[in-house]
């Protein structure tokens, strides 16, 4: 399972004083056993020197590689090249002019990238609309010469609470993305929007994911310092036969 | 979710000594929200008068159906018309003798029986054995009369420790049983063998079983005390949509 640590200070008001947290939170991610830390601006600002600069405080707290949270190509193209380790953009959608932009950074540095499976008519309703984008996503990328374990293809996880039947589509079109290619693209999605507006966050987090690795998923963007949400994927991922019984296969993990 | 509660007072040396805590038992898997409570003599007897009697203490101790722990169909004869409600027979395999003599006791009473997808040959290894075997229950119900939904089938579950490729052999093996009809027989399992051995029982269990609600699974032979479990499963219900989302919906399921 790769595990992409949630955003690391989007939605502080100032950047100079999220950096104070910042080092404690890259920390913790690194210590719950993150793949990716992902840094992300939120609202505080758009300018790349900005993005840049917070890259290069994570990179001075962790080893992690980084994932990028922008669909800016023009943020991109500055803090690609900073990146110590192949970065991880998050994320391109399934528009042509969007993922020109962005699959010809990916190739030049040889990244990865999430792709979602929606398009210039927004979030997709049925899994046939969620296997068409993510088809269209995996071509393009190879006429990039990227090949499939550099994309991350999301099935675009809608809320539980308010679209129920949704849950269903997005797994039938994860299973169907596994089916692209061999190897197969990576499947990820960003969790915590199945949990919505509920009162069992948690529960309702690390059921989804357990039920989206029966499906496909073998990466996901959520809160890596949830203990029980990360035991309930690495003992979904030994269901799975991906990683070999072991009785500490926990103790394993966070070691 | 048809929650089977576990086995009650099987093992016990002695049977008088048992009803002492049969009472307990079957107070707290009743308040836990089973559906069926699983009546079994173990090792003590094979006298079809003292099934007679358990069940009979189950009955008044409880009001819910009872499901019959045995594959002898001179004891089912005995017990099932003593039953208030109709029983859960567990259970038969797929080999033609049994199913006859089960199968027409269970048409007789319009009971309800558990199909384990075995046949001489033992447990099986393969998705296609699991439902090779599964339809012949089937098959062999509908001669007898028996609709689909008095037919749970079990693909059988073995342990994760030591025969790990087993697990997605039993989700695929779940998943087609669903195709055979419409409406589906039920789908269901013993559960708790998944975890035999290994240091994470109960994470396993649970993890286990929301793989097999995204495969089908409706009904499950389960430590229904185990509220973590049952939680999951109520959730893992919700995103199937079997359920409709409220945000009591745990509380909901508990009174």
């Amino acid at each position: 399972m790769i595990f992409i640590g949630e955003r690391i200070n989007t939605g502080f008001k100032d950047v100079k004083a999220a950096v104070e947290n910042k080092d404690a939170d890259v920390i913790k991610q690194t210590e719950a056993g993150a793949t990716y830390l992902d840094v992300n601006l939120g609202a505080v600002s758009s300018k790349p020197e900005d993005l840049c600069w917070m890259i290069e405080q994570v990179q001075a707290a962790s080893d992690l590689p980084i994932s990028i949270d922008t669909n800016k190509s023009v943020m991109l193209k500055e803090a690609v090249p900073l990146c110590k380790k192949p970065p991880l953009i998050n994320s391109t959608t399934a528009v042509d002019e969007k993922m020109e932009a962005m699959f010809s950074i990916v190739a030049e540095y040889n990244a990865s990238i999430v792709g979602l499976a929606m398009d210039e008519a927004g979030s997709p309703k049925t899994a046939d609309k969620r296997v068409e984008n993510a088809g269209k996503l995996l071509a393009k990328a190879m006429e990039f010469g990227i090949n499939p374990e550099q994309l991350f293809l999301d099935p675009i996880v809608m809320p539980l609470k308010y679209m129920q039947e949704q849950a269903q589509e997005i797994l039938s079109g994860a299973r169907q993305f596994r089916l692209f290619s061999d190897p197969p693209p990576h499947i990820v999605c960003g969790l915590s929007n199945i949990a919505n507006g509920t009162t069992q966050k948690k529960l309702i987090n690390r059921t989804f994911a357990v039920m989206l690795v029966a499906n496909g998923l073998d990466a996901v963007i959520c809160d890596v310092t949830d203990e029980d949400l990360v035991n309930a994927l690495l003992t979904a991922e030994l269901v799975m036969n991906k990683q070999i019984y072991a009785d500490s296969y926990i103790e394993a993990f966070r070691s």
